[in-house]
């Protein structure tokens, strides 16, 4: 009788190798790994011959570094989506990504089933989950960590050892990492206490403010609807931006942050994240937007902001929600395109100069000197409509007092 | 017949020494001039003097700078207030309690009127009126910039000679400012195109990120609900707080902004903000929030912030709104108490620990190791549910799609 | 030296009337009327008669009843965009359209201003304009009530008899009214006192529930993608159906309502509506929706909806934010197909039952019945989970108060 | 040695009769029987003794109506707070308050744990839990329905023969139902497919529309500060009102909706509620609401209504969040005095007049006549500034469009 086929989100790590193992031993599966390439910068070759060489019926590595880029940065970019004002979801969006490309594996090869290594304590479980179960809702979902018996490292290292796994020579690192071209993130060890304050050495992206030139770097993005398109002048593709503002953002110690979240799955938990060239990209994105959305619009994209927000970090995003907030978002970028200059240093990254075709910013209203286009005498009228409700509230609460005194009188 | 009164919001510059000899000469006022005092640091004795050297009745200095720290810097800070994502609101919360005052003397001194010097095309106007409509709706408003023949710096000189109103020796500053203890603001002159890059040398109330010390500081600033009581473990008053970390925000280069942002009035303008204490304030009171507010709560505070910022901008602070809404962020504030440490360098101003006794931040539930408290398995039933609207869908499209493809096999 | 032209909104009456004569006698405008059809019916070419006898040098009428029933009821309902919980914003979003005929008049005859009947107190002068500086900025709007002596109907009627105007024999009724196929609502006279009630006899689109039929009259919509189609199985055009609407409801009592309302310029006004057909739609509509859309994409569709209907009955219909919060509307409303009876009785109007291919609602997962799809065993994590904020904060306190007692004891 | 304590929701039903028992024999628990009134209107005597009679060691009754009513249902009034646009959350808000008085018990009798018997798949196991959680996080809790073998009602009749507790002889009903003084609600049976017409006859608070009588009842409510106090005049107690309403309006079919709503576990349900009392209530509440709240706190307040709403159906009554949305609403109520006037007939509940000391409502400023208060010349002036943006933004277009023609001619 046939083996059935599962689908394993495959890292090359300790842990994805153990339950390679696990789902054979422990199920009788064929399982084929499958590493998905978000540019964490690893080798993917090596990563699929241990794949095979720990058991895989077959091994995948599958590029979509330049997808997650446009398919899911860029429309995140445009939203404005930041999680709790801070964090730039850079795991939060390479998950549902990895998981459609599982999904699309599985259902090439027959399989009945996919598993994955996050925990169950955090929210990766549920991006992977929540996607695979939205584009295929037969898929089994195997998710060991939160069922077998294997509770630790040293768990993991007797299981490997008893199957012949390979064991990496590094010492475990004490932090939790993920890395993708957009960001990287540290989290456990001493971090767990959040009085401690976190060790300037563990970046990997980038140095330490302190340790940034001693004179600012400018930086010039331009935008085609929202879409950064180009940097100081020179158009590139996608990851070669990416990479150059990583590069430029990372010399300069722009773009790290150290938090205190709130998951999913109903904890706090804390994290040091590191994302040199997506931070460049938001505050120009930002500053663009200040320069050429109105008002009305800003202030109701920042509802749609958090939403999606919301729904990138909780996994949502093969929903009807998450769609139809991005016809919302496309509508408004429209008029997005221009440019920013910023200025980087030592930690600072901030829009100083922007320019635009759409701009609403219109000097001849806003001068302090003489006008022709704003007659200031309109502004009497807009004070005596817009502060109306006041006025008659105020006549209100007037009428009242005086009626009081009237009565306390006949009294 | 004796002479109406009116009251002039008086600061000894130029345009209101013209407006107030103006007052009396166009209308034949007797004019009673109030300087309030917010903390822009200036000799408020002299302008006092000023006042009735250019023919005042009488003058009042008073000061409010306690009262504007306690009830309005802090309350502002404790919701979290920010408008358009960046600006402080250093003008817009002064506005409200310096028309408070106006009222107050006006009642006081039996006037008619009011008269303040902001011109027609900005907020303060919009501000000043909303305070006095909403305090006393019977009281007349006068804007002369709005009605008046004089149309530039020019026009007022010629009237200030005519009348013998002193005229400041020094050449007016191409920038237009207003400061207080909270904050200083520059707009107009080269900013006026948003290409232009602002001038590093026009900080007032720090020096530039380039000019800061080379080695962090580091500054420790604690809580009692949601407002700060000491720093570095040395209880201070508001005000001498204030002043303690505007010195150390402002040597270390933090808390300049340069931004356009849409006026009340329907037009965008250009600003560069100083706010060095209060970005220090800001930031504390984020990360502490960070670690003792839950999700649900932080979420939708995130949506009465920008209710609050947008009334606050808007000139609507004595509204049943902003009364309702404060109501909320007070009750949230009951767990905000603990301490927060930043590390201030070069215009970089971010929390790196956190403590508090009501601390939400579970130790024992984040930790990567063992578990006693937090149950892995509950997360696969936790997912099945939160996605079940999403596996739902799934199965009904799954369902329609096979539906589909019998009816094709039919015909 | 040939004469300006003006274009006026003209409907006939007495007012515009007036207005048209005025136009003339006061800047010497060549004045063009344009009558909009938008289903108010009424004799329209009696109306393009008296225009032109009233001295008008063209007269138009534009029937757009059928683009006002695609294009702005349509997105309206889809939107599901009500305003105060119960205006469906007849008047408001027939503002727009009629200001686009007129400009697009003006532009045609090259005229230079565009003149209209709305007073300075209402909505509508805003909804006219802000769509005619939307359309085009260079047009000269002009709006007589908020600038002539003419403060009364007796100073219209003298004007009138001295200008040889005809004026209608009926006398004026004490209501003020505006009438659309969609809608028609009545204002002033005796409503103008809130503890006033209305009195049932002014009804014109359909009879009082008092005077509806004794037994039930049920109504079956069909909607393809968030738009009506068919009405008991029979197809319509957009005209026919309204119109069919309009009577079943009108007959039945639906529809009617009595509210006081917060005006764009700051008063509160009171107004009964009717709005037969209108409001079988909009139940209908919901109830689709609570079959088709999940829970996260109704919540969020609510604050669109109520920015949705702020937008419109301001008169900001030609706007960036508008024409996103359509793209939004538009996305959802892919699934809203199929079908929703209804049952109409003495002015109730209740959605009975309801049925799509999209439906969302799924019999084997909430049946009492034992389960194959759904693991009750699964809730016990949910809830760990979704509860845990909750757990924490409570062992947080509790320990909180066994610290307090620790302390207490050694004291 | 001693037995450890359960505390067992009753009702005196087969189910929780059933599970007494299997508490007892399968984990040797004692049981404490507790049968919270929250106006279910049951014999609670007999109730008590059939609780001892099938083996509690203790049976508590605890009447709560009136705390129910006080500090349940008048706070979700005041708030406005209705679950997807029409659930008036009967069900909902009553479990926090029974579970708060399981709580109470459990710690004054030394349970160890608490036992409820609602099922795996509905919202009522989450409200007791959180509730549970949330006042005492050291308690267990057991919830059979999730975990026993018993899958349907024969296997709990067939268990109920061996241990030798009663059946109730009355056939089960087909429908699920839950009441209390607010409400009462009817799921499952023939409701379970959308497309089914519910029955008349099911009405047990009420009568059908069709058979209330032929004449309109009118009734006037009296508010202070958001709660109801008197009616037609007279003062009530918070219980004999609320069966006055419910009397007034159930013979006149008020309060019946049939809906599907969004289980907070994931899936769509449908129930048919009976809320008369309450239906006349909300209506009235939000009637003074438009005479007395301005347009910007009622557009906000409904933003808190809707997530009041959300956190009452989700069982979050015992969070931070749901405490300051109290205080949120409490400060909007202050002004919410004064009267209703509602005419009720058959099915339809509608607000016919209202008045207030505090009424927003000015005559003086919305009359068609002649102004004293208002300036209409105002008007200009406000939708100038109030549409600046859109004539900005249109200017900006005009110029773009003639650069271009422009740019075309060049060529």
């Amino acid at each position: 009788m046939e083996k059935q086929k599962v689908v394993l989100a495959y890292s090359g790590g300790l842990d994805t190798s153990v339950i390679l193992k696990w789902l054979e031993v422990n199920y009788g599966y064929e399982v084929i790994a499958v590493c998905v390439d978000v540019g964490q910068g690893e080798d993917l070759i090596a990563v699929k011959k241990k794949a095979l060489a720990t058991g895989a019926s077959k091994a995948y590595v599958v590029d979509v570094t330049e997808e997650f880029i446009t398919d899911y940065i860029y429309p995140t970019l445009k939203a404005g989506a930041v999680y709790e004002d801070d964090y730039l979801l850079g795991t939060s969006f390479a998950r549902p990504l990895i998981a459609k490309k599982l999904v699309e594996v599985a259902e090439k090869e027959g399989a009945v089933a996919i598993a994955h290594g996050a925990t169950g304590k955090g929210n990766d479980q549920v991006r992977f989950e929540a996607t695979i179960k939205a584009l295929n809702p037969h898929l089994k979902i195997i998710a060991p960590w939160r069922i077998w018996d294997l509770k630790s490292r040293e768990d993991c290292v007797d299981f490997a050892v008893e199957h012949n796994i390979p064991i990496p020579v590094t010492k475990k690192d004490i932090y939790s990492r993920d890395r993708n071209i957009w960001h990287l993130s540290h989290e456990g060890g001493n971090l767990e206490n959040p009085w401690n304050e976190h060790d300037n050495s563990i970046y990997m992206m980038g140095v330490a403010p302190e340790k940034a030139p001693d004179t600012p770097t400018f930086v010039e993005i331009e935008f085609e609807k929202g879409v950064p398109v180009a940097v100081d002048g020179v158009k590139y593709s996608p990851i070669d931006m990416l990479h150059k503002l990583n590069q430029i953002g990372g010399v300069n110690g722009v773009g790290i942050i150290d938090l205190i979240e709130n998951r999913l799955v109903g904890m706090k938990s804390r994290g040091i994240y590191e994302t040199p060239g997506g931070t460049i990209l938001f505050q120009a994105h930002k500053a663009l937007e200040k320069l050429t959305l109105d008002r009305a619009t800003m202030s109701f994209k920042k509802t749609v902001s958090e939403k999606y927000a919301q729904l990138v970090y909780d996994g949502l995003w093969f929903t009807p929600l998450k769609d139809a907030l991005d016809q919302f978002v496309d509508s408004t970028q429209q008029v997005v395109t221009g440019k920013v200059k910023l200025k980087l240093y030592k930690g600072t990254c901030a829009a100083v100069a922007s320019a635009s075709p759409y701009s609403l910013y219109n000097e001849e209203f806003v001068t302090f000197g003489e006008d022709h286009v704003y007659n200031q005498k309109d502004a009497e009228g807009f004070i005596n409509l817009f502060a109306l409700p006041i006025t008659i509230r105020s006549l209100m609460h007037s009428q009242m007092q005086q009626e009081q005194k009237k009565e306390k009188k006949v009294i």
